[in-house]
């Protein structure tokens, strides 16, 4: 019988995606016949944007041909024109639409990093970047922050402390995920300066931008002066146009040697997927009012999250200012318990509540386990329901 | 002022795409006046198939979600009857859906090599393969194929003399891009036997699996028994149904643990493209003839090429026996400088011809000067005018 043929030590180090591991228990729970409020993911349950959905029926090839690498015509003007709006300059060669904002990471660590390379990243921080970090070599060092401040931007003393010869660059989400928290400009400012003390990039990952609450608004890495040859900014239509499985994003820099590296990548994958180029080339140009009513659907919704956590004992929560998360500590020993709990053992009126537990959005081993992020991807009123479960649910499991 | 922010050596190290380099000449030409037949990239000009167009117009979703990692059911589902009626039984598990043939590729490489790690794999090749290996730090190790043998598979010493104790696997691609060579199943069981010997993966790229000529069948290496942990398989729809623009491919193998791994790699990127998997779906699922009368053009095509070829002097060029290539050494001094020429210089009768250059295809340098890639994506009327042009300027060429 011959040897068995190994895998790669790398391959073996990926982690299976924390936030998918719950869904058997989730699947059980529904073949049992209890109704799952799925607060887990960060799929939008609003409509995709109109216009892109009116531009994925109108449009009739003969042949679904290769684009071009770097995104087709139709979508990069439309970036230019959005980012124009927004009071932000770009040519086309200072874009790259990518497959997902996913691949936009993926291709800014490859670009910027070499195996063993490090990016310093303030933790909780969304966790598919661990598996762009793996599947690049690149090391993700993370800067603890803390539900208690409201996981404000690490200072620069903080920062500071983790840079050592191999630091190529800084990670920033802003609106965030998992942690809701919006930067300041001082916070931005801080950054840069520290990037430009050290020589660093600044990775700036701003897909939830827009969404933002009560008269905060997001600072783009974009709006610091003297960041020019530094500054990458990762977009995507995903959560902006509710647009997920489209697969579209992109990598932006005024910095051409960077994005001269970052095409090079995007030519060995040939192009990005034409038929959600459409939609997002059409969601782009959209002048409708879209984004504003999500962003006010979303603080709605946020309100009720909010609220309904204040009235808790044990809860740390401060008031989420963006993006469609809450990540809330409660008064639970173990929430990776607690929420496999919910699934396996729990229900109210034949519901119970899948939520997403901490220890996944850390890096440092031990981190997170008495918080969950709660995704607020359904309406008012399931949102209530599903709050009811969460909070009788969370009772029920120190009582049990 | 602040220095200039480095970029990774790995980015520094990825080469332009070779094929698309000339692509400037090109514009400058049409800019001209100048019409350029286009039989530089494989982009096939068939229609894509036509269920996979009614399918993406009835496809009328509320939202375009993230998928599951390892593609829809609806997809998965018509992959294993496709294979099924093939004659290959595969289960859900041993099929991840990729976005497009090159993320398959990819996924397979790093699920299997480390960096410094060694495939094997026979030259001219398909020059993406190439950038893949860079991305993931994977070097490719080549075994020289020549025209004088219609580039056919390597012998048994060709390949062991090149296994060290990196090597992991070996990549064949058959029908093979650029050469257009079909391995026969004595090739086929030659490279099961030496990888069974020495421990080795097989990666390999079937997309081209239908389009085989004059009666010869594509052996697939799930052909060869005693293969299940070795076998991985590359496929793609981009070819085959004419939608290369879809991004849609797969990774296949009976291995568990490997495609365990591949699942953590498409964990990490989410999922593959919505909109291009209800194309796939529809398309897998189909039953007319599209793939036969695609087949069938092709070869008509074929012999278009190589007749005309067959009467210069000079050229070397065996029968090719797939997929829709004619990889042929023509009587140039320098083939890059003569495509280049073809585009700034030359014209007949307003028009031009635009090939793929030889080195391109090869690892090793210095080799493929004398050859140029003639994809045959054209309809056989104006296959015949660029021949025309293409042999005139061979002669103005060394006339000049």
């Amino acid at each position: 019988m011959s040897i068995r043929p190994k895998l790669s030590r790398r391959a073996q180090a990926i982690p299976a995606s924390p936030i998918r591991k719950l869904v058997p228990y989730a699947l059980a729970a529904k073949k049992r016949g209890v109704h799952v409020y799925h607060l887990n993911i960060g799929q939008p349950d609003l409509p995709t944007i109109p216009a892109g959905l009116t531009a994925l029926r109108e449009f009739k090839p003969e042949v679904i041909k290769y684009g071009l690498s770097q995104g087709d015509h139709a979508l990069t003007d439309a970036l230019i024109k959005y980012y124009s709006s927004l009071g932000y300059k770009f040519e086309p060669e200072q874009i790259v639409v990518t497959t997902g904002g996913s691949e936009a990471i993926s291709f800014a660590m490859m670009a910027i990093a070499d195996e063993g390379d490090e990016f310093i990243i303030p933790e909780p921080f969304y966790t598919n970047y661990n598996g762009f970090a793996i599947t690049s070599g690149v090391r993700l060092v993370p800067i603890t922050t803390t539900p208690e401040t409201g996981y404000s931007c690490p200072s620069a003393e903080q920062v500071s402390e983790k840079i050592t010869d191999r630091t190529r660059g800084i990670i920033i989400n802003s609106p965030g995920n998992p942690t809701g928290a919006v930067y300041s400009r001082e916070d931005m400012e801080r950054i840069a300066a520290l990037a430009q003390e050290h020589n660093l990039y600044v990775i700036s990952d701003e897909v939830y931008r827009e969404f933002t609450f009560d008269g905060v608004r997001a600072v783009s890495i974009l709006d610091i002066e003297g960041m020019e040859e530094r500054a990458v900014v990762i977009d995507s239509i995903s959560k902006r146009y509710s647009a997920c499985g489209a697969r579209i994003g992109c990598v932006m820099s005024r910095n051409g040697n960077l994005m001269e590296a970052v095409l090079r990548y995007a030519q060995a994958r040939l192009c990005p997927p034409a038929l959600g180029q459409v939609v997002a080339a059409a969601a782009y140009n959209d002048e409708s009012d879209y984004i504003e009513e999500s962003r006010l659907e979303y603080q709605r919704r946020r309100d009720v999250v909010f609220n309904r956590l204040q009235g808790l004992d044990g809860v740390v929560c401060k008031k989420p200012k963006g993006a469609f998360y809450c990540l809330a500590k409660i008064p639970v020993d173990d929430v990776e318990s607690f929420c496999k709990w919910m699934l396996t053992d729990y229900q109210r009126e034949g519901s119970t509540v899948m939520t997403a537990p901490g220890p996944g959005f850390y890096a440092t081993p031990g981190l997170g386990g008495e918080e969950i992020r709660i995704a607020y991807v359904l309406g008012c009123e399931q949102l209530e329901a599903a709050m009811d479960c969460l909070i009788d649910g969370i009772k029920a499991y120190n009582n049990r």
